[in-house]
């Protein structure tokens, strides 16, 4: 059974403020748990109930593992249908983020995108099409939000995100800066070459002037029917799409 | 103020079985509002609070208005922050859906997608890229859950959103039929042509069987990195962008 103060220590994980306290986050579900064990992630903790089979999650001797019951489940899930098992995951520390490694790629640079859905869809997006690196402003959406990381479907294991005072980021990089603004030329008229930032702004106010004024290329997507806008998640896999289609061809 | 009738009429259209038996539903938000108005939808009656201008809200003398408290707003809205204004809307009964007004467009047709926010990112891409026509099988989620009116923006207004047996509709079907599948043909090199339907699966599941069967190109979204599926929403997008890109060109 599990204590009243690792009940409190994963309601409290909900919060970003005791997530950098903690310098732990949550991931839910044993397919997303594995995806985190076979990653440069460090696993602290692994929660499963009784009625998981252990032998389906790769727990190592490094991983500590403790059985619990689906009582218990329920009081440390974030979800209103828990899944298998909860593990508590160490937030990393990467390497400061240097314009060198994102050379001869593509990287997703997001301006204050609030929606955990958002943010979680773009990571498992910017995976399925081999983007490796999203650099967010430090007001985006925290990545290690538990709905962000629901919604990336394990993705974040793979996927680095990265925090920046993204002006100060863009001013010092060489890299082609395209954005999705309005009034750009069409995307399906952009030949991307093979290395580059992609700007994707807020969702209801787009990408900000001073941030607007590092964008080297406005790109559009072309509009043929009445919605006002694209949700950003969405705009996000039609720049990756059109990125990644001639290599594919 | 509002009576406890009146209070408890909204409180039961967040479900299904009340929206039926009441011929209505719920949209917030006066822009998603207006809309509605604007559109071959019915708006019943527009609540909307003592801070809302109402000449922002083009309302006709055949559209009932009431003034409401804020607080009012709060115990009828069923959003956690409420905007400026609900209204009720009459479910509509569109004509029975014939292959013939699908011809020489695409529609895209869902096979039992079920969350709620990916309906609603569905139909707001559907309007953006002048897609008029969604084709839900019976188990989809109901489009007018107030969760997927939200999520579409104000573009359910504008895009048709159709119930049938999908089986039974495919097999009368005379247009190509272009299955989201894995292992089919590059989306990247196909021709898709003027016209056809576009079957997207279930979150989890993907395409039924017994609808698989019933698609004569199955196309899949190549995957240059890890993540083990594209988000539905997402994956409907993509396949928009492509069918739309040649006549933006």
């Amino acid at each position: 059974m599990l204590s009243k103060s690792q009940i409190n220590l994963f309601k409290s994980l909900q919060h970003k403020k005791f997530r950098t306290e903690h310098g732990l986050f949550l991931v839910e579900g044993r397919k997303s748990i594995n995806e985190f064990i076979n990653s440069a992630y460090q696993v602290d903790t692994v929660y499963q109930t009784y009625t998981t089979d252990p032998k389906l999650l790769n727990l190592s001797h490094k991983i500590n593992s403790q059985q619990i019951s689906l009582n218990d489940l329920e009081k440390i899930s974030g979800l209103k249908t828990p899944q298998d098992a909860v593990a508590l995951v160490k937030i990393p520390v990467w390497p400061a983020l240097s314009t060198d490694i994102l050379k001869k790629s593509f990287s997703i640079l997001l301006d204050a995108v609030q929606d955990p859905g958002n943010l979680g869809t773009i990571i498992r997006t910017a995976d399925w099409f081999g983007i490796g690196n999203i650099i967010c402003s430090e007001d985006t959406v925290d990545v290690y939000n538990p709905k962000v990381v629901q919604a990336t479907m394990g993705s974040l294991a793979r996927v680095k995100v990265h925090y920046v005072n993204i002006e100060a980021f863009l001013r010092n990089n060489t890299l082609p800066v395209y954005g999705a603004l309005l009034n750009g030329q069409s995307i399906y008229n952009t030949n991307f070459g093979t290395e580059g930032l992609i700007v994707m702004g807020n969702e209801g106010n787009g990408v900000r002037p001073a941030v607007e004024k590092l964008i080297t290329k406005a790109i559009t997507i072309p509009r043929a029917g009445q919605a006002e806008s694209l949700n950003v998640g969405i705009a996000t896999a039609i720049f990756c799409s059109e990125i990644k289609r001639n290599t594919f061809k």
